[in-house]
């Protein structure tokens, strides 16, 4: 297919939505996709680039002349545009950007000056605006006369003061349902402000609560300097609940499709942290081991105690770790809270540990084992629950991510005292 | 405050945001809750309902009288109305079911036939339709006439032709800036059709894929039968994802604030699968005892091994998961992936075994000693990759939610053969 029919190939490509060309491409080979790149046009090439992941959009990238590249730029929103500029190496930016006309380069320009992750990056620059004395029919005809200036979809028209602050927005159903002279101002409702600087993660959050479809965006003085839109939202959401797995299970932020040595890179670090960490819990075993050389069936003890204790402190931990995401688990409720999940530990501790305890009486009949083995079951779901809550909402009170970090405190502290309370009541008990 | 003065009360509810409302009656005691309930208007209730978390909701739904809660259904959408009457008891529903007007029943009942998290119960059915033929200026018009059946927000207009199948949709920003005498054949663009039974994820999935504000839901016959809309996929994502991240820590689907019992049984069945899977596992070790009891330092080998074979495990697992929920893992390239997988393991476990075979010999001095951890950690972290990549591919093509039941698996298979690689390289060098 690839080679020779241009004509078919084009007329293939222009009846494929742009998402799934971005699909498609992530099936060819380098070489295919490079074969590919001259049959779009600037305009299709722009919004696969939108579309494409991180490590094939680089690679196309390179390939693709600086003219082509600064054409389809301008026919994107300002906040992809800066996405695609933000991954190129400096000399081709620089070229790109020189072959854009002023206005476009400075859009660009002036999103990437805000900080990665902020509601000023996630903003597109392109509003609909219009001042608060207008009627219906007035922004109508505006719109129908502005109408190539406009953004390609929009849902809500800001109604603004002199000085360019929103007062309100009118979503544009309302402006098509309402007759021509009724005023602005009488249709508008009211509208949640987001200021530029703003964390995504936030943003995200106020979409959600307030269920809202578009905000406008504001500079610390008040004025309106561009909106966000629900679809960038989605995004932002996917984006962040995926870091919040991946951290939960020790993987670091490198992208899931980073190569070989990237994952090595993603995964190491945390397996050498679990490696330090282990080594310092194992440490308790220690001093224990004559008594351990005599009644040897505590060493398969060993290993069931820890499991659970990592088990029960990974799910209290998930659990407030979301908590806290969506913010359900604050100050207000968090004694509440961490009391419940101490109770939990206790109850699910007991009933864990009556089970290990009655196995292992029919097992090897010696009813002190088994008073061992249910006492420090007991002793390690609680100390897992106590773990489980405490390490994320501590972690967040000193401003830290608690997804990153808390899994490590959690599993050392199940396993140092879940080892001590294991060793400790068997020496007390059976010695 | 809530004593008294309940003219300041009705101002103060009345500026706040339904969501802010929601927010507040979950600081609230019950009592206090039940005291603000009649100081809502329908409508201002039926928006806070949809707010509500599930426990609370419950709660409340049993202190309004049916006659009330019939009138604040008639203001929701048929989706969100749905899953109110989807809360109620039996006796209750069947009481505001007979206050509604005909109309809005059948539409809540005809909501509630299809299957919970398919695209008929997401979507809503109110719709804005337009003929084929129509101009933008007769659609304008026809919106200013029916102003009052409309949705109270939409985002297209679906163009259909005379079966009622949509053909089309013009996003109402399109019919904004467009001459009135346009007409909506040529302003219209490609609709992406969600058929009534697509499981939610899917829909979810579509959405982000294609970046959609709404798109028509069709019945089997290829009619229009309704819309979803965007702020709906929002509340889907978040619940999807969440469920996938509480299924990979062993917590089952239970609301987060289902009370102390109900999170007791979300937790306590994974805590004994996982004593009787590490039961099963810790048998391994059964036959070195008498080895054991004579190399004692063996046993503060043993957790470790299991710690870092259960951390390999769960990276390699969490990313598949996620993989596999975002369709970037598939059968074109899983063949790829699990070699990568496998590549990975190897060469972590030969990183950490050279860390941790290295610090045993500057403790211990025994060079065999520190061969035998070397070789069991690559052979640990090699199996940990393989089950925390397979398990979730094979889960997956047997129908199965990978995210569920793969960390019982992995833990197992990791502990199972890290004790096994351990204890059986141990024998053969040491003994």
């Amino acid at each position: 297919l690839d080679r020779g029919d241009t004509e078919r190939l084009r007329d293939l490509l222009g009846a494929l939505h742009p998402a799934d060309i971005a699909d498609l491409m992530g099936f060819l080979s380098a070489d295919d996709r490079e074969e590919l790149l001259p049959h779009l046009d600037p305009e299709a090439l722009a919004e696969i680039l939108s579309e494409l992941d991180t490590e094939i959009r680089e690679e196309i990238l390179e390939h693709v002349p600086s003219a082509t590249l600064a054409k389809a730029l301008g026919e994107m929103e300002s906040d992809d545009a800066a996405d695609v500029v933000d991954d190129l190496e400096a000399d081709k930016r620089a070229q790109v950007l020189a072959a854009m006309p002023d206005v476009e380069r400075a859009a660009i320009e002036n999103t990437l000056a805000y900080e990665d992750e902020t509601a000023g990056r996630l903003m597109q620059r392109e509003v609909v605006a219009a001042p608060q004395f207008w009627t219906v029919g007035q922004t109508i005809d505006h719109l129908r006369r502005e109408s190539d200036e406009l953004p390609e979809l929009f849902f809500d028209v800001y109604v603004v003061d002199p000085a360019y602050k929103p007062v309100g927005a009118a979503p544009v159903s309302h402006l098509l349902r309402s007759r021509r002279e009724t005023p602005l101002a009488q249709i508008m409702e009211q509208v949640t402000e987001i200021p530029v600087d703003m964390d995504q993660e936030e943003v995200a959050y106020i979409f959600d609560k307030y269920h809202l479809i578009s905000a406008p965006v504001v500079e610390p003085g008040g004025r309106l300097v561009g909106q966000i839109t629900v679809d960038d939202i989605v995004g932002v959401i996917q984006e962040e609940t995926e870091e919040d797995i991946l951290a939960l299970a020790g993987v670091s932020d490198a992208g899931r499709d980073a190569g070989f040595l990237g994952i090595v890179k993603s995964r190491l670090p945390w397996l050498l942290v679990n490696l330090v960490t282990e080594a310092v819990a194992v440490t308790v075993i220690g001093p224990f081991q004559p008594m351990i050389a005599k009644i040897v069936v505590l060493v398969m003890l060993i290993p069931i105690v820890s499991s659970l204790g990592g088990n029960a402190g990974t799910q209290a931990l998930t659990v407030a770790v979301r908590a806290i995401a969506t913010k359900e688990l604050n100050a207000a409720n968090a004694m509440r809270v961490i009391m419940r999940e101490l109770a939990v530990g206790l109850l699910n501790g007991g009933a864990v540990g009556l089970m290990l305890g009655g196995a292992l009486y029919l097992w090897q009949h010696d009813w002190k084992l088994s008073l061992v083995v249910f006492l420090a079951i007991i002793a390690n779901l609680f100390v897992a629950a106590l773990g489980g809550i405490l390490a994320p909402i501590v972690l967040e009170r000193f401003g830290r991510d608690p997804a990153v970090s808390s899994s490590v405190v959690v599993t050392f502290m199940t396993d140092f005292f879940g080892f001590l309370a294991l060793l400790g009541i068997a020496a007390l008990i059976l010695l």
